[in-house]
């Protein structure tokens, strides 16, 4: 047992939750007391905890096990019955951050390789945040809440076919070919395990658990599909938490409470760390420079008012309410902006400036998601029990 | 998200639950299976698997998720009524083992500090084998488990001071002072925390959790004292699993069911990576020589027959089978041998041979516990639900 592990358990989970409940008693939304907590003892400020490989890898299990538990709280019909509409949501809300980040970089000075990475770190929406604010405040059968889930599934396929034509324009050799192989493998990853994995699992779930010799087996099996579709995920491009998302939604009419139970055990202890986790990326130093700061602000404004437009165009037939929430939901970004400005600042074509301005994005757009979605949802959220 | 974990993730957990089923199936105990599945995986047969930062961190929570559980689960007044009989079990478990080791390494012509060492790598029980066997089987209501509960706490610090008394004689540097304040220390903490923290709990979990303006409060309070009372227990110099067992135990009237079932999830995840985790440790190495062979084999057998004699006299007035039980519940070897062989490797006191028969003790000995408390506890193994 290592000295670090208890202390930095009860640091991250203790700060997250002392912090979420002091925003709640003030009327603010307690997730973005965890993110703030995270802030709060990272380097910039207490350095009390630093992002090393445990936290990490807390922090990726936790979000793992929120999209797994959303999926089980999901019906793929009323998800396919949003499929359409999503898909729009999910192309406008690319499209339009896309032209904004390579616009206002270009417009900056900033290289034509530079502009395209910072528009493909602002594409991908990162839902987590989202979904745990969604799945905390009861509001998942909300259609918004449905069209936000699907949308953030087809928009990391989109993002990962974004990110793979920006890189490989970057590299000079652009091979159309490989990009429509690594797309058609994402989608069809996404579309089989969506539309069988339900039937599939309904059907072998009951021999699988029932045949082995274990208490908790059903959970078990249930794990194990969890793993092994976030690992599917990973090998089609798209990220684990598509394929832990997946692994929910295909268990949700075979899953019995028990597995529930469990499952808000492990995500009750490990959210925490994803929504710490994110603050801990916070890095003061960006506000060293003058023009660093406005080049944030900028971005971060484009970052959100791109999202809500291209996601609120897309929508705008369901309501302008719906319309709203739908594109506030999708303003978070998180690991594809990460992947993109770290590409970029190895390829050498992103300067430390705008790869600090795009983690800062990261982080803000996180901090500021919750507070704008209690708004948009106003009183449904109190309805909640 | 990395690409390693949801993999790793697959891998530990997926094996651990399919060879524990194996062995189920031939009537063997599936707790035996999960430490092979740690030795086919790693590095010495499969090499799947290496040991990293991150195996480590899920099987240090998961072993301080499954004490924690236990102690919501045992009586702190079972406890003390066999107090002092553990407290005899404790001390003639530790004697023996430790001359024993000490004789070894003499008679084999070991230099005195090296055999000092090993007598200390032997005599700490690592109690989460143990416990991990009764609470599967549902033992923990025996005498025999309670017996083996309270003297795993004191053998702990027993080890503890046996550790300190050996590193200081080995240094040339022997500290009487020092010895007794670490000792001190580590009993206050431990009487202290088991004494008044159920009373303390009992009085103060209500109005803590009740002001608290989330779901879960109750689950979110007991993490904070878990992680409290672990890192405490470092300081006072135990492990901190003693701390996560005080933490339960000064829980266990005031946990509601829904703490029971959240925490349930958290040691159905992690456990078996506790498990596996021991077996990754196995080096195949320690087969090439035969004389090493040999001798892991003499101190092997002399690890168990130590324990189950020193435990075993010191229970002799409870009837011949609850003295055999208690024998064989503390026979596993695990942090405490390893940190004195590192100490005696770091130290240039233990040669590589030596260090790599204490890991050898420290998993075989894990691996022969779960067989041989199911024979010990015969048919009451069949008569739990």
């Amino acid at each position: 047992m290592q000295f670090s592990l208890p202390l930095t358990m009860l640091i991250v989970f203790g700060s997250a939750k002392v912090i979420s409940d002091l925003l709640e008693r003030v009327g603010l939304p307690g997730i973005a007391g965890e993110i703030l907590a995270g802030i709060l003892i990272g380097p910039s400020v207490m350095n009390w905890v630093a992002p090393n490989e445990t936290i990490r890898a807390l922090s990726d299990l936790g979000v793992l096990f929120l999209l797994f538990s959303i999926g089980l709280d999901v019906q793929l019909a009323d998800l396919l019955r949003v499929g359409l509409l999503s898909t729009l949501v999910a192309t406008l809300g690319e499209a339009v951050p896309f032209l904004a980040g390579w616009g206002i970089l270009l417009a900056w000075g900033g290289t034509a390789h530079a502009a395209l990475f910072l528009g493909a770190a602002l594409v991908a929406t990162s839902v987590g945040i989202s979904a745990s604010v969604l799945k905390r405040w009861d509001l998942l059968r909300h259609p918004a809440s449905q069209i936000i889930l699907a949308a953030a599934v087809i928009d990391d396929v989109l993002g990962l076919i974004v990110l793979a034509v920006v890189s490989s324009v970057a590299r000079g050799r652009f091979n159309l070919a490989e990009i429509v192989v690594t797309a058609g493998l994402a989608t069809t990853f996404v579309v089989v395990t969506a539309i069988w994995g339900t039937r599939v699992v309904s059907r072998l779930f009951p021999h699988f658990h029932s045949r082995i010799r274990a208490d908790e087996a059903q959970f078990q099996v249930a794990m194990v599909l969890l793993f092994s579709l976030a690992v599917l995920a990973f090998y089609a491009g798209v990220a684990a938490i598509v394929g832990a998302f997946l692994a929910g939604l295909a268990l949700a009419d075979s899953a019995d409470s028990r597995v529930r139970n469990l499952t808000r055990g492990v995500t009750e202890l490990l959210v925490p760390f994803f929504l710490a986790g994110i603050g801990l990326n916070f890095d003061v130093g960006i506000f060293r420079s003058r023009s660093t700061v406005l080049m944030a602000l900028v971005i971060l404004l484009a970052a959100i008012a791109t999202k809500v437009i291209g996601c609120g165009l897309a929508t705008l037939s369901v309501g302008w309410q719906t319309s709203l929430r739908v594109g506030l939901g999708m303003i978070p970004r998180g690991e594809v902006a990460m992947v993109a400005a770290q590409l970029g600042l190895s390829m050498l074509m992103l300067s430390a400036a705008v790869y600090s301005v795009i983690v800062f994005v990261v982080v803000a757009s996180a901090l500021l998601t919750p507070p704008l979605l209690k708004v948009a949802f106003g009183r449904a959220v109190h309805q909640a029990p």
